[in-house]
């Protein structure tokens, strides 16, 4: 396999969504006084990321912006968590940005300089642009560009969103391979027209919860690390 | 002055067009036996540039992709020389793509190091989001993100480009630099609200030509050199 390009995920597959929101949901819960397991609140905030997304890809709603999902639903767990009156506006618009600094898996950085030595390596997230920027400079994680499903006004696994990027990109879907930790990524990818390559990411729920598998869902490569990824397309 | 986010423009600004499309006009000439001055027809290809873009800006024709626009003022461009009989379509679409490999000017991969280290910096241009990749992949320059005029279906200087990158940076135009050697793109700019920086580039278009000069655009600030730029900025 020599795809002409490289999409990757961002959320989960490159950072650790969890432990960064677990950590900063707990520190400026500290802050307020108030006792909250920050684990499980990143779990449950994260739990209503693919639901607020389909209410826009299936035009159930306008577009809306990723950090605007993630408001709605903060406003509404913090409800169901009985803790609506202990986060004011402030407090509410630092949380949202949580997910503008999340730590990079350790072989990520090591692994998108290998993979980008012989192909063009793109980001292709769910996450707004000035997000996407915000995170990956943070963590000096290096990409040819950034694609955000913004691009599009819908969010993966809409086929629109991967029809973007090849359009943007001038290749064929068929020539891009898709790199992700999620089943529900890589099977939009894949019926798009795309290639598909699952990092498996164990952690990426924290502890406690199940992680995506490869053996759930068919792709053409399935890896433990982008090291081992870069490996296996000969970087 | 402490802007938020720099904006960069490309051809000319960042990299040599006049070298880089001479150089190969003149090899692709010699393997097909024609006599042809490579720098006066680079120049000649790039004064057919702000025209074709104006057609589009200004909706006298429907979105076209700049190597669209290339092409047509090659194929013109040839039938003035009198070459049209001389270049196949193959040539021609060589000749299209030299535009995707030009040479970085010498400042430019440490300036950017430099004022990435305290800057998002991100690439304005108004060349594709593929062309834009080849290039900066091939000369190793990095920015935080690209944005092409593609992405507003209008080329720079129309504001929409210019506010479209705002708005996907969630930035207000103000806190925005944008950074060139041209007159009519700082001048586009400045009128979209953002702050301006001249880069002088006195060989843009060869040596027998003159290039646009700082004193004869406002602009908030005007330097020689990416590393002149990144040291007025504090970096």
């Amino acid at each position: 396999m020599k795809p002409a390009a490289l999409l990757v995920d961002i959320f989960g597959t490159t950072v650790d969504w969890w432990t960064g929101v677990a950590g900063q949901v707990t520190a400026i819960a500290a802050e307020r006084g108030v006792q909250l397991d920050g684990g499980e609140f990143a779990g449950a905030w994260r739990e209503r990321y693919l639901p607020s997304m389909a209410e826009v890809r299936e035009g159930r709603r306008p577009w809306a912006y990723l950090d605007t999902l993630h408001r709605e639903s903060l406003d509404k767990l913090l409800d169901g968590f009985g803790l609506a009156d202990r986060f004011d506006e402030a407090d509410r618009q630092r949380l949202v940005r949580a997910w503008h600094r999340l730590p990079a898996w350790p072989d990520a950085a090591e692994g998108l300089r290998r993979l980008r030595v012989r192909y063009p390596v793109v980001a292709l997230s769910n996450g707004g642009f000035a997000l996407l920027i915000n995170l990956l400079k943070a963590e000096d994680l290096h990409f040819d560009a950034i694609i955000s499903a913004e691009l599009a006004h819908s969010y993966k696994p809409d086929a629109r969103v991967y029809h973007r990027a090849a359009g943007l990109l001038d290749l064929p879907p068929e020539q891009l391979l898709m790199v992700a930790c999620h089943g529900w990524d890589l099977d939009g990818a894949r019926a798009a027209g795309l290639r598909t390559a699952f990092v498996e990411r164990p952690a990426e729920k924290g502890p406690d919860q199940d992680a995506d598998r490869p053996a759930d869902t068919p792709t053409d490569l399935a890896c433990a690390s982008f090291t081992e990824l870069a490996g296996a397309l000969g970087c």
